[in-house]
């Protein structure tokens, strides 16, 4: 957000509003900008519109870049537009014309493209790694607490025994919906859209197959006008990933916030992960889980924020789009940042074992109470009369500790073949 | 959407607010319940739970039932609440008791999850059939129409030189990336979740990896919790990618909407697929491209109508989930719609030929003219002069026709491999 | 939804899919295109442009089509486009030319148009009338269980005493809010905008004023682009004051189905407005209150349906803009059912009155504890201290009943003050 | 954006995490904190709860704080959480316990609430100021050019008669819409929430009529907990008239970017407020308006995603509500960032007076040509059969200049009237 300042001229002001935040968030870009540009240059040198010292210069400055911002020295100032001026001014300083020659066949629309799908690429990487680092202390978890019982639920109602082995292995396993998507993400961005230029690719004989392969993208995306409208879809899908994950995520929280509620006392955190109250020394709020529930549900908006800006615009690029950057280089921190405190806090997890001793949770038993005389012979029929019976006449005793031994139930959790199938989904089996 | 009759009873009400419009949606799902049914019927057979004669007997009624659904005789009358109360009362009036067996071990949260699930594979099997034919269709069109010439904009300014060739073919890529989301969506539903019962799984020693075969799922979800948690997850995964299709399809029909316009003049079509006027003879309104940009744009809306759904709530099932059939059913049905009526639509697309001759096109070529004079081996800056110059006196010639020979570009549309991409982004090459 | 059925024609196909769902949804606004075509005709009259002979024809038969509505006998069979066409085929059949001339100077967008105004009157002014119900009833449970102690959360946490007479009128005071955003709707929708024909008005000398005050709009909307334009934004205001007051019932019904979980075990319902469970006796679930959660929280979604609708659409109609009625109209229904099964099933909310004498709760009592010692001149930090120490070694006794006499407290609920606001907030006092 | 910095310790992550972007957006709230801190001094002081020495003492030091604030000397360093902490911090440093006191009878739930609410008032205050002054020139705009002829359109076809008159002052009388909803969102947070506590109020005997009077609010949220369920709902009842305004403004200048297409030609800007290209010297794109269609899209999500956040909490704090402050501020910085520059640009529009020359615009005359006929006296089918020949046979002669007399057309465009209306919609009529 920039105030909206009353005292700056209308040119400044005009500077403000069309400029946005691109300083700032282009400083997560200018890596993948710079590798754009290399490739860029050994390719124009390659088709001979550079000359092979021209070449080797740019590469030199562009390696030399490469490490300042590796290093952290990469700034924007407040005279430059964006990176992309800032970088040109840099190799111009350096070399002269030469310096503006890397912009031959190629725009800043396809410029903001490349960066921006080198930079998802990276970013849904990270996060499908965030992913499967949290899945793994799931399934840990799950294998540590798996014949802790829990009640479970339908209709917030008390309904059938559940176990935290259950609990905790159904979210590990309901993640790996969302590497389906991560995937997806990734294959979307994966596509090499440098050469598309304004969007209508170029006069000149550019060789896309080299950039393609020096960027290591796993294709290109051949059309120049679909890599032009890459813009805003490939941030769209991406966004549909993370609002994957996110909601995953988002509904862990809400119930470890639930079971952290004194009516449930089902689960706890050390002090240091919650926040207490001087005053009311029974309160330990769960902070950290309804600030992860709460990005979470925002970063669910993400796709459609970037649908509303995209809907009707007819093909070509719009400066509607830069907009897009506002969107999708938050959601990406945020999510990191939660699946970070979410694995993190998970690690300190306190699980309550004697829930069930409470007898508000007895009913839980009524169906493998029934399921139970059914297997031992007893007719369906007569089996429930006399439960019936003993519900309405209070002397009903549940049968606990029914043997559930089929695949993905209580006695069974299969967490190997769990872990199979995730390691699966991730194209990167690492 | 249900009248709220100001003359029915309180019970009348009651009902007709919890059953809502199930018994109509149900119509499209009876096929798949009825399948799982059958799945489900035999493994309770395998695992002696039902005598081999109970098997047969339900098996032989259920394919009946299924020989009466595919010649769209079956029906769901006021008196029942749903499907699934309707196939229990058939199977109970011919087979007695053992009719109500089949609901042994089995709850009716998983039967409409599984059903759910069936009927998604074959719903974005259908989708992606329909989007290959849109596919195949415009790569036609493009290979058909490559050197007609169109402008490109961008920011809806006179821009660059473009053809329909690039314009066709350019949505036919997009789609690709769309097949991405399809598959990822198709893999989330093609997890076998019969079994999980109320959610919580079952204490009868059911054979989930039978049914997972005998349905044809590719795997299972194996963890019960994770299953349930299924419900609202794989409606909105499914939800996501048809609302990627449509946002593809959207965009095209904005184009084709304002080609259309007289300010424009690049597209037509034949008198039946346009509405026209009276009395402005002129008019030819492109109603059926305003309705699919339209339905698509609320198809865009889906996946946050689920997440609004759903966010927030705990895991284990709720009766809000009941609704997600009221978005994603009708959902599938629009698309399809918007496609097919796309696919006839663009088989009779009339392309003009000349619009480049209106001198309003003339700067299309100014890069292409510079480019040239470059590669002609002029300096840049001095190629640069002269042609500010010559723009500035009305002197300005442009160099129309240069060839555009980079992969994807004008003059090398690369449509096989554009085909093979599609290809390979399709889970079953056919 | 309208299957999209295998074996049509394709002209079926297109008429299909450009008709939609308008012959069921114009079924609802066939009364109010009346009432506008009645107001039409007495204009023209008015101006010369119909005979007084002609006047009295179209006004008589039209009164006769207002019978046959009101009496529910006004069909509109597969022949017919929509309403219009029925009606206009209706009065033709009648009058023969004279029939045809209500058509002069009008077009059938303003037709819509000015029908989904008169219909959005009435429809706001019935949710308003349910709203205030509904707010009636939560300030009688409010003043009846005024003593009646409930623990109030904060994180979820225990935190501070609350009672159901707080809980009830806050709900009730909540709804007022909702009251100000129906009447900026009511408003927006209260501007005659009959005469706009295609949008841009007639060269006929049509009298505004008059059909203004026939048909009982507050105003007109003069400008007839503005009057067009107001199509899309009509619904969606209205959409936006229907989602305000499903956001404050949702979260009354989120609230209820907490508070009927046996881990809560506040408030229950007879059993007809609960669902059982054959072999769970325990379970209540409350369906009705988990439906009303569900479908309005669809109904928020709906003011961003419209808006991805609309978005970038030039100004001048499209026919994108007759899917809004798919939206708003069911949203209407949606919308009132759920007000009327939220204020029917609160008519037997059972609240439990020993709630706080779970020892859990005392700690609901450290904050008055606390406050108490202050007011009678014990420093804060010396009170403080002890009890702190008192919690710390278990010695902790709450001082429960502390009073709390401000202004919309637990001891002041200010419910005449509250019914005040409401009185205000209605532009009719009724 | 927080960067998700990796090089940080646990600790500080868990800060940054949970602290958010508060500093920096606590910037726009001290003001208002500063504002309710002081009345809530005094009323502690009236009610004895506070000496008179103390009180004095805490107003006089707050009076020195909002200077510091007014004169932007007011910070938030990293050591403090937020404006809350910061500003006990520097009372408590002036006047050590007193400082403290400050905190008797109220929590920082309803220090935000209070504040925000403040801050709000003000917001939509100056934003419906800034809608007035947009108002003001449209209508200038429509009075300069009411008699520039401008094609109007339906379905982006070219179909009748408009004029800039008409367009520009048809998005004046279209803000009076929205400006409805701004009341409506000032009247929901012009209710004092003040004393509302945790949420569910004190026992101490606090003056919130005192307060309320004190700070200008029009009347009371009296119900504890209704105030306390503002949150969230103040905010985006704020966000939907915010929304609505965007929406006027983003429809505003997708006509604009469109008419600035050389497909079109009909407005066109100065060069500073277009952006230019070097070597395509025709193109004058139309960044600013892009932008605002751009933000303006975005802005119409926020009520959506202030939805998600809350959706399905039950009632009482959760530390998700921190959240809507990061959605809130900026929406509020970014439309009156829209406003202003919408105003000053549209200052400098240049409307094309020829535009109806272009011979592909005679069939906007063809209604008007048959009205004419009528009115004079030849009968509708006859003037209609005439008409329909000429257009067949190439000799239409469209009759240009029809009068378009009735209230609100091209002729007769109520410019006074809609003023009044405006005047009439604002609560406050300055």
């Amino acid at each position: 957000m920039k105030l909206w300042d009353k005292g700056s001229s209308p040119d400044e002001k005009t500077d403000l509003f069309t400029v946005g935040n691109d300083r700032e968030l282009d400083l997560l870009l200018v890596k993948y900008d710079l590798q754009a540009s290399r490739a860029h240059a050994r390719m124009l040198g390659k088709i001979g519109l550079l000359t092979e010292a021209e070449t080797a210069d740019l590469v030199r400055e562009i390696d030399a870049l490469m490490d300042e911002e590796a290093a952290g020295r990469f700034t924007i100032e407040a005279g430059f537009e964006d990176m992309h001026s800032k970088i040109e001014y840099l190799l111009t300083e350096k070399l002269g014309d030469t310096g503006k020659k890397i912009h031959t066949a190629r725009s800043r629309n396809d410029q903001v493209l490349v960066a921006l799908q080198l930079y998802l690429k990276d970013a849904l990487s990270d996060v499908q790694h965030q992913v499967r680092m949290l899945f793994d202390r799931l399934l840990e978890l799950a294998e540590k607490h798996q014949a802790v019982p829990l009640p479970g639920y339908t209709h917030l109602q008390v309904a059938m025994p559940s176990s935290f082995g259950l609990w905790f292995s159904a979210y590990a396993e309901s993640l790996i919906d969302d590497v389906y998507l991560l995937e997806a993400a990734r294959r979307v961005a994966d596509q090499n859209p440098l050469g598309s230029a304004a969007g209508y690719g170029s006069s000149f004989p550019i060789d896309r197959e080299f950039t393609t392969e020096a960027l290591g993208f796993e294709t290109m995306k051949y059309n120049v006008v679909a890599a032009q409208m890459g813009r805003g879809k490939v941030e769209r899908t991406a966004a549909t990933a993370l609002a994957a994950v996110a909601a995953t995520l988002g509904k862990l929280a809400m119930d470890i916030c639930l079971y952290m509620s004194q009516n449930f006392g089902f689960v706890s955190f050390p002090d240091k992960l919650t926040t207490g109250s001087s005053i009311m020394p029974h309160k330990k709020n769960p902070d950290i889980f309804e600030l992860i529930r709460g990005k979470c549900n925002l970063l669910q908006a993400v796709p459609g924020q970037l649908g509303l800006l995209t809907t009707n615009l007819p093909s070509g690029y719009h400066r509607d789009l830069q907009l897009t950057k506002d969107l999708l280089l938050p959601a990406v921190e945020n999510l990191k940042s939660c699946l970070e405190m979410a694995h993190t806090s998970l690690g300190e997890i306190q699980v309550r074992e004697d829930i069930l001793d409470d007898p508000k949770y007895d009913y839980l038993y009524s169906v493998d109470t029934l399921n139970q005389r059914v297997l031992e012979g007893v007719p369906f029929r007569d089996a429930y009369r006399d439960m019936a019976a003993a519900i309405a006449d209070g002397s009903f005793s549940p049968v606990k500790g029914a043997a559930h031994t089929h695949a993905g139930s209580l006695g069974n959790l299969c967490l190997d073949r769990i872990a199979d199938k995730m390691a699966q989904a991730c194209a990167d089996p690492a």
